[in-house]
């Protein structure tokens, strides 16, 4: 889509600029910063950042810099999941982890560093000068979603789901926080920093959260259907340390119904916008059928 | 001090209220956040906050929750500090640190969490409902003093230094950016959440910037002198660990009167607050006096 590798230009160009200097001439945390981030994301929720933005009417400039926040605070999770004490993974997008390029410690750090990046950035925004109550209103949903009640409550759920089987609803619970959070706060933070009203943002924040449903579904289905190579990190991984998931629960085939059902109800929650939505009704499509 | 117990009873009272509820039960890491942020540490980032919002007439309820959120983020890097990949201590504000409590997952978790949510107590403090403008450039300021040309980058040049000697130049900015960069937040945001004017704000800046130098010194000397019973930490660890400090590279005399002259030095720049600026004074002074 050419919309979506326009969106993806701009968002790498800035987030090169965004990344500090460093002048105090210890380079590995702000090296591994650049290396995390340059690892070839999808960007996915910077992009849907950005196009709940324009659907809604909002200048893409003044929120340019949320949208950068919101792949700072993508990328230190991926980060710090791959740590040796949390999922122990060494390879992320084709490359080696952080911490087997740069060590623990610095892999530690530049998660860190990343994190409060992405606040400074946030802070610092053309948003900031030209829309301060908007801009501290997605602030407070960046924390909130990345939080102990968002990201990373997710992120506990999994810790202490492992080597368990849990049921459905706790699965749902823990995607619902762990994926999920992110990409609502994406399309919300479009949404409020356009200055939408509660119908567009409501609809908004349905087809996030039934695409990011659909989201950790496809990505269950492609542990265990994918290859190492194409998905750029291990795959069965999920089979190896024992994690419950939509396979594991529900099968291969209901698992497949289950993305594409979420992915229709993603779609169908965009009725307010009309034509306007292809974008977005494509997107939620090709994340349907991805392969990585 | 009367007016220290006061602060130090309402920052406390006021960070119980800010921890999330994780309602979605996996309380590990916000347990873990509770447990590391109620480890009764000495609160000086806040209270300077708050008392140099004082000093620059401003209004104290809209500081709080910066205070707290400063506070988070100190204890969030003590907790990543004392990681095993990091300084790997077991001990903290005299019980177990937090990896040594809750695991080594949890703590990187309940780290994150709270950093984070520092930057959500932010955004939705008094402050931001106010003075929009001024909690932006205020969280702005966190942000950059916390980030990797902040508190991180300090950290960075301390693991890079770790069983090297490194000069006193090197030992300066490491400490500027270590202990010093959430110091001169404290200061900085206390006035710019007041609107001090340049000249109150500049005094206060290098007030910061001599206490947290003296700051420094003093812990190097009590990892000498003190014990671990009242320092809470196992003293002698930097000798263990093989770093360069004041005390390794002036000898501990020359160490004390560096510590006497910050502290003078710090006293000095408050010029331009006359009688008013007694409290920092005898902070300042309390502070080289410390034992712990």
């Amino acid at each position: 889509m050419k919309r979506f590798e326009d969106y993806l230009e701009t968002i790498n160009r800035r987030l090169t600029q965004l990344l500090p200097a460093c002048t105090y001439d210890a380079p590995a945390v702000c090296d591994a910063m650049r290396y995390s981030l340059d690892g070839g994301g999808k960007r996915i929720r910077p992009v849907l950042l950005l196009e709940c933005c324009r659907l809604c009417g909002g200048d893409l400039d003044a929120a340019l810099d949320f949208a950068c926040a919101l792949e700072m605070i993508h990328t230190y999770s991926l980060v710090h999941d791959d740590l040796p004490c949390m999922d122990d993974d060494d390879m992320r997008r084709g490359k080696p982890a952080c911490h087997i390029a740069f060590g623990e410690a610095t892999a530690v750090l530049a998660g860190d560093a990343l994190l409060t990046e992405a606040f400074g950035a946030a802070a610092n925004s053309e948003a900031a000068k030209k829309t301060p109550a908007r801009a501290l209103e997605a602030i407070a949903l960046l924390a909130r979603y990345a939080g102990a009640e968002g990201m990373i409550g997710g992120q506990t759920i999994d810790l202490e789901s492992e080597g368990k089987t849990i049921d459905l609803t706790r699965l749902q619970t823990m995607d619902r926080l762990k994926t999920g959070a992110l990409m609502r706060a994406a399309c919300e933070i479009g949404a409020v920093l356009a200055g939408a009203n509660d119908e567009k943002r409501t609809a908004l924040v349905r087809y996030a959260e039934a695409l990011g449903q659909a989201f950790q579904i496809v990505d269950d289905i492609l542990d265990v259907t994918g290859d190492t190579a194409t998905l750029g990190k291990p795959a069965g991984s999920d089979a190896q340390q024992q994690k419950s998931t939509y396979v594991s629960l529900l099968g291969l085939s209901a698992a497949k119904q289950a993305a594409q059902d979420c992915t229709a109800a993603a779609v169908k929650s965009l009725a307010v916008f009309g034509a306007d939505a292809a974008f977005l009704r494509g997107l939620a499509d090709d994340l349907m059928k991805r392969t990585s």
